[in-house]
């Protein structure tokens, strides 16, 4: 991946990461396909569907939602972790500690 | 839980599920809750927010997605599983595993 | 697969599930491998090994204990269950229930 | 966690990690306790325990196995992910990226 995001703080001191175009493009795209297929899936329990053919979608949706979130990690691990640290802003890994056990859950 | 579903098969033949109506409603909200969710994370890349709370929300995502899931798979189990196996439709277990084994991916 | 297991009480009235001489044979087989692989880990660790290489080998170990967790999963769903849901003991969905949330988290 | 490592390359030029003596002693009292567990799920298989109660017993060694996972994760990232980007090393995140992977599947 190319994008390697540079980091400021707005005037409200919170964080922001200035994407890629390209990634932010891509990651808006693959949301939009998400959020079809949640309703997707709302239309399945609607029309009563066999239970079997909605837990297929549901752990496609999952894969497909893991998917981002594996794509915004490894740009945050590329762009935000590596200048933070550069930066001698240490307290990013205690951070990213904390995301990962999230996500490993 | 006390929703047990009957199965029925349709004029064309696709399996169904008529699940208690209360169910079918607790679905449909947390469904559309997700769906706004969703939105939610795209805004979040449209507004460049930093990447770890993005991380964050789509770990919230995933854990309510995983709770549709398993409310699926509880209704599956208690419902058309039981059913099937009394009618001797035993298939019902290899379709079972499968699912699973997708989930547990 | 093949085994079916059946399900006795013994004279404690716990339960016991008698299954399938080859596989009971394998899961041993792949649990002594296992065993093998945590000590290698053990080793590992002994020995300074790079933390990432641990992290392989720890994922590695993980995925052989799935396997023998799907594999034991596929073997009740086949024989326990089959057999108690068709005698009536429908109390082994709770269970089942219980156990696959536990294998998802 | 205070286990800073530090990195050498030995003369074979693999990569070893120094671990905190206090790390080390208590990842391998783990690692033997989880070895004592897999042999425990071995005598289950021969004596015909239950499955589901086979099924917890591998949950709870799964269990034991990622908090190993997590502690050298921390240790790593803590230590020689900071090093080896302050080194200018940043293929370490690389690295990283193909064990997270790993180990979120």
């Amino acid at each position: 991946m190319d994008a390697i995001p540079s980091i400021k703080h707005d005037r409200d001191s919170a964080r922001t990461t200035v994407r890629d175009s390209k990634l932010k493009t891509d990651l808006i795209t693959r949301l939009k396909r998400i959020e079809g297929q949640v309703r997707g899936v709302t239309r399945m329990v609607e029309e009563d569907v066999y239970c079997d053919n909605i837990l297929h979608q549901i752990s496609a949706l999952r894969a497909a939602l893991d998917g981002v979130g594996k794509q915004v990690l490894e740009n945050h691990l590329r762009g935000c972790l590596v200048d933070r640290i550069q930066a001698g802003e240490n307290e990013v890994v205690d951070e990213l500690l904390v995301t990962i056990k999230t996500l490993l859950k």
